[in-house]
């Protein structure tokens, strides 16, 4: 079994992806600052390669496999950005990848993954038949699954954006991501342990999918697949995954919940203030900072902006997009 | 009456603004340079204050006032980025400013110019109103009037971006920027011809406003008050100001006109790949790229994104977006 991955992870990780991934910049903003009441500032890994952190975590994970698992090329299952990440990353490492993905999943984004080099293997929208398809896939063709939080090197790869962001901020005091399966959330309080004095770590869930608040809070990992989970920021609607849920456990100080208004407005705000594109997910973190304003007063935040991909043709605030219930 | 600027002006400029406006980073996306079969580095006037390059010349003219000048104000006509531009920098040296607009202005961008603490007199949507609503400032309260292209300070301030832009890539060998009023492309030529060898340098504008195009290939600047002027890039439809215009003609090589489906196309590219906002104006310079990329191969070329300030309620690839005749 996968066991969580230590400092030293980080590391190897950092040196397997400095020529390969962005070095991506960190932004700031005054209305932000004023808004907030401190200062901030953000990691854009919305301008990663393929417009999120997670192509991080997958390129880290398929750069550590050997010659033989190379040549067998590897499978995962996302209707996201883990799926485009994967399918990236295993043409740079010149290996073969298959995405498993529902049959109703979104066009752009399964574009997106053949865009990438990758086969688009379709499912049943069920988590057994999901399950199943990677299965088969494992046995028949002797593939590997990256998956796309509960492994020790996708979560140090993610770990590697808060590398960056410390030695490009060196003196940040508080750093907030989301959390869905928790991959990016426990690589940042992996790399933020390294720095000292120790930076406070936060993460940031939409209260309509909050199971990591619970299970932070119960002090034991809640898995709840029956519980409806209908949040805005669909890069966070997976439940909490077992390698992450230890190191959140052991090393984030408090998971803020935030409405789906505010997730809105902070998207809308990062996008009309500052100018970048950025997927709702990312704008959770900007939310739990704005609904926790009186802690943080003189502080310097660092925020993770998770990502960048948004359909523009269903924008939130649009009059025709999904309505949230 | 006001003369061109010249190089010396720009080297002021650049000292007056150099702890004040934000020295803007260069982004630039791999897919740009497979779309384009170039090198395209983009330097992020959309990241300025007040969103757009305008505020570099506002601010520069209104810092190049005497101490009697700044106790009487300023005024100026805008119905976008430059009166926002104005106000922001009206307020930095702690001077008056009034803002000119058609009683119909767009409200987001009467809210903006009025939340940077100027105040916004309305007037009919005529350019005789706008006319007499200054004349009568002028007189009345003895106000400095800061054109938005056709003075000298100003364009001196737009060239700023370029001289910039220059030291953080030092092998341009091509400048593309937008053409309306002409300030920013007369300050990008301006600029441009500092370095040595000299950088060529095209402008780039709507089929719909092609004043420019049209006055660069005649030799003569001009000017058609009558035009039907109906491109989504609102922020070029004025027509060519005569010291822009100067410059230009001298120093310019070439104006590239772009249709308003090249335009949104350009625009949606840089949203959905760079993930940054940028309004249609900073889409032409793109577009023209496109539009001529077999004269581009192996160029590095420097592209000036104007500004960020959209309507997110209207985009133009959305339903409900004013259709463009």
């Amino acid at each position: 079994m996968n066991e969580s991955p230590t400092i030293e992870d980080v590391r190897i990780a950092a040196s397997r992806l400095s020529a390969k991934a962005h070095r991506t910049p960190v932004l700031d903003c005054r209305s932000v600052d004023a808004w907030v009441g401190a200062k901030v500032h953000f990691k854009c890994e919305n301008f990663q390669k393929g417009g999120a952190f997670k192509f991080r975590g997958a390129l880290n994970a398929i750069l550590g496999l050997d010659r033989q698992a190379l040549a067998r090329g590897v499978v995962t299952h996302s209707s996201g950005n883990h799926g485009a990440a994967v399918a990236l990353a295993a043409g740079m490492a010149r290996t073969d990848a298959k995405v498993v993905m529902p049959a109703n999943a979104n066009r752009a984004k399964r574009a997106a993954v053949q865009a990438y080099g990758a086969k688009v293997i379709e499912c049943a929208p069920t988590q057994a038949a999901r399950e199943e398809a990677i299965a088969r896939m494992v046995e028949d063709e002797g593939r590997i699954v990256v998956h796309p939080y509960d492994d020790a090197k996708v979560v140090a790869g993610q770990a590697t954006a808060t590398l960056e962001f410390m030695e490009q901020v060196p003196n940040l005091d508080r750093l907030v991501a989301p959390v869905g399966g928790g991959g990016l959330l426990a690589g940042t309080a992996l790399a933020a342990s390294i720095a000292s004095p120790r930076i406070s770590v936060w993460g940031a869930e939409p209260e309509q999918a909050d199971d990591a608040a619970r299970s932070f809070a119960a002090g034991r990992r809640i898995v709840d697949p029956s519980a409806s989970v209908s949040t805005v920021a669909d890069g966070l609607r997976a439940g909490i995954g077992e390698i992450p849920f230890s190191i959140i456990h052991d090393r984030v100080d408090e998971i803020v919940t935030v409405s789906e208004a505010a997730i809105i407005e902070a998207m809308r705000f990062l996008w009309e203030r500052m100018k970048i594109v950025v997927e709702p997910s990312s704008a959770v973190a900007l939310a739990a900072l704005s609904a926790r304003r009186d802690d943080l007063r003189g502080r310097c935040i660092g925020v993770i902006l998770s990502g960048g991909n948004v359909d523009l043709d269903a924008l939130p605030w649009s009059p025709s997009a999904p309505s949230m219930s």
